[in-house]
């Protein structure tokens, strides 16, 4: 099914095709020719939505997330490192393949978006290598109208795939998105049933192999075997945020979301200013978490994650995780499933997360929910 | 002709060749091995520049691209969408490419220039693909001598090789510049006959092919068919410009002047500020426009351009375009004679242009008008 | 030795081997996994320092170092004019090379420094290539504790191996580290010697054949021949730096030192704002120095450098050079031994450098002394 067509043309239901709508407009013709992007009630159970501008990643998106992130894991760092591993040369870091696939979804599901509400069952399926072609396909797999009749929430599935169609990576977000015209019908509810986590035996498999694994050039002696459930890490480094710098990481990305990049639009909101995309927010705790989990480099699923407070140009990101569940993978590998706390302008050697009512701080930014590979020491 | 040592030893007439100028400063030698830069004066109808710095353009190039204009057209983006055109893989965006070989005319020609008057006849003649050199090369075709005596304006055609010495592209443009020795004589003016716009038997061949072409990863279903002389596209996005951004990029192209990048000449001037180079301002507006150009991916010519007002960092480019011609090219592939207006801090619902007295409005900042092919529909 | 591992674990010494330090703290295990840098007590006369994260550079860094620095030099832009010169493409700039291996060193070497103090005896042994994968070991060479018992001096020398294991680049530093302890005794001193330069006969032998190399598309007429001792060369040009320029650069070379990247650390400072890398700094005046030194491209030496007074976001730099010594190296090539001064906010036409009482202007941020080789002219 051709949704994508159908929501182009919003006014084109006369029989004729696709075609400019002429308007008369001081003379001149006005088309809308510009997508306005989808509306709640754009969105039906079961369309398949084929995301546009599919994207080759090179060594240079490599390049260009190490100078935006400071990411140092050795894995996506050194060819030499990952084919010690058994990898064919260094992978592009899952989070880069993610950012790049969850871009292509913007302009279908999230341009009219109030808000992001969460992720859920993420899996990184297949090693992503410079020089892939990413493209990006999602499903609605739930809607909910809110009870004021102007919002509802939209369940989507969204799949990366290469270019010989496997599957690289897959997960589910939902979105509450402004509806267009209020008088339209509640769609039938559909909530879709989703994990609180990826199941230890649910994790894809590793194709890092655990033999070649150079503790010493990876930066930390610690294991598999040296974390344990509970443990609480603050990672100490930090990082401040400049415009150019989250501007250019989400272009990168090719995410077109209006508010990252707008300030004359943004200067005229509350707000004041331009919010940095939260998968920025993401990549730069998981370089700042490097120290104290060097090895833990390469992330496997995503369980969930909330963009609890907003971050804006000029914060410093500061962020420590907390060992939440440990798996065994075979192989003299293990996962670690991590939750990874970022906040702003606050030092985390005390651990913010919550007060006492549960609700999250306001320097808390980033409550990210994951699995994480990591070999054993022995 | 070695024009270029003629110009940098201004002093070395004395039959002993090239070699330094030693002039006694504080006990020391101090030298004359800085480019000045030619002034009116230096410029003969017929001469011959042979640029500086060649440059291999990489995939690289066309990452920091899409990271520092957020272009999203799928040609240049995806190897796999590429060759379903027929093409070996994505070639570099044509305004990359115009960039780095305007650049290496920068420090020969408008060194010293006033202002940038125009551009005319530019055509891109073959695709640019990663691993390619760039190298130009200009001749003078027409100077005149402003009558205050103090300016003047050259013509230069530049062309741009690859390391095949194929041209791949070349257009004219004319810049004002300054006379340093007033003293001199006028030389001979000579106007060169320039085109009001490249016609459409002189586009040059679109080596895209139509028939593999996939609308749905482009991102719109609008073909040459569905576009019509005169219709006006608002583009809605906008992105806000930041110091390191259009530094990086000017940078990229190895564009000299100085006015891009030195803030603390420039807070000695009435403007107070670094001026945007003014192919950023071109790039992030063609950016812009792939919200409703989505399948107008490619520029094969340039007509003219202007950039009318001045853009400075923190300003929000918007932009629009106009229809103004059509030309059939024959295999499933037309072209569309586009005028792209880009606005600083203005949205484009309007489609601001100019005043009843034919003067652009102050927030508008170019007026570009070029040929792009996109593929029929059907 | 693995020194690492004992630096990683201060608390570690019960027998036990590598593992948590748990610490009870809210009822959560606390732990110290991340990396708290070496002390000056840390460092022993003979110890190798096997440094994390090796890294394969390729022409996405090479691109970004053009965005980032500017760079025109021909070598380091061309395949095509690389090759000519004999080489099998364009080389990676050996600054590029050294910022990368020096990046790896500072978690180790300098994380808990009060200054770095001086470098001395670098050579770069060998041209890097896209694709080459860098690692870098550090022998300490000598230490020395100040009178005041809280702080000491360590010497380094660092080796940047290539996937080859050739070395590639060899430097001396020492750095001013803080003893965390100062009940401990002072070692015995060791005070390495070093030459004041790197002598004529000790020069890397340059890989470039001057056969093949065009005067032309370098961008200057002037050869080895055609400067003098003592000559100065005002390079006229200047960049202003930007927050995020810095910070991507620095992060690219994945150097993690603190005062580049934490605002909101500094901002609790006198200074009040993040300290520019001296490797940007160092860069940006070797960019600037293109104009007047256009074919002295490849850096074969180090000699000597300081950075004598800070550079902050919104600073424009400014440099000149004057030339110390002068080598032949045979076959058509000559070394230049040069002194690259760059300055802050200061125009270089009066050459600034140092007051009558020896001392650095205050707007001289760099005093850099190196040997690059440049062709003969005949």
């Amino acid at each position: 099914m051709q949704f994508r067509d159908a929501l182009l043309l919003p006014h084109a239901g006369d029989g004729k095709g696709i075609g400019p709508s002429g308007l008369s407009h001081c003379g001149a013709l006005m088309t809308l020719k510009s997508d306005p992007g989808n509306f709640f009630e754009d969105f039906t159970v079961g369309d398949e939505l084929i995301h546009a501008t599919p994207r080759t990643v090179t060594e240079a998106d490599a390049a260009l997330y190490t100078g935006l992130t400071g990411s140092r894991y050795a894995l996506y760092s050194a060819d030499t490192f990952a084919q010690d591993c058994g990898l064919e040369g260094a992978p592009i870091d899952p989070l880069l393949a993610f950012h790049v696939v969850f871009g292509k979804t913007v302009p279908d599901i999230s341009l009219n978006a109030v808000a992001n509400l969460g992720y859920a069952d993420g899996r990184f399926l297949k090693a992503v290598y410079p020089g892939d072609t990413l493209r990006a396909v999602s499903e609605v797999i739930g809607v909910k109208e809110n009870s004021n009749g102007k919002t509802g929430v939209v369940w989507v599935r969204t799949t990366g795939f290469n270019q010989e169609n496997e599957e690289v990576l897959t997960y589910v977000r939902w979105v509450m998105v402004n509806k267009k015209d209020t008088s339209k019908p509640a769609p039938v509810t559909v909530v879709p049933e989703l994990p609180a986590a990826v199941r230890p035996q649910g994790l894809p498999k590793v194709e890092v192999s655990a033999a070649g694994y150079n503790f010493d050039l990876a930066g930390s002696p610690f294991g598999y075997e040296d974390y344990e459930i509970g443990e609480q890490i603050n990672h100490v480094d930090a990082f401040t945020v400049e415009e150019a710098e989250h501007q250019i990481a989400t272009r990168l990305y090719q995410n077109t979301a209006k508010v990252h990049f707008n300030q004359h639009a943004q200067s005229q909101t509350p707000r004041g200013k331009r919010l940095i995309y939260g998968g920025v927010a993401i990549s730069l705790a998981r370089s700042i978490a490097f120290n104290g989990l060097a090895n833990a480099a390469q992330i496997i699923a995503i369980n969930a994650g909330s963009h609890v407070n907003p971050l804006g140009s000029g914060d410093t990101v500061y962020a420590w995780s907390e060992v939440l569940d440990k798996a065994e993978l075979g192989d003299g590998m293990g996962a670690l499933r991590l939750r990874l706390v970022a906040t702003k302008n606050r030092p985390c050697g005390d651990f913010p997360y919550k007060d006492p009512e549960g609700k999250y701080l306001p320097d808390v930014i980033l409550d990210f929910d994951y699995w994480a590979a990591i070999p054993n020491r022995e």
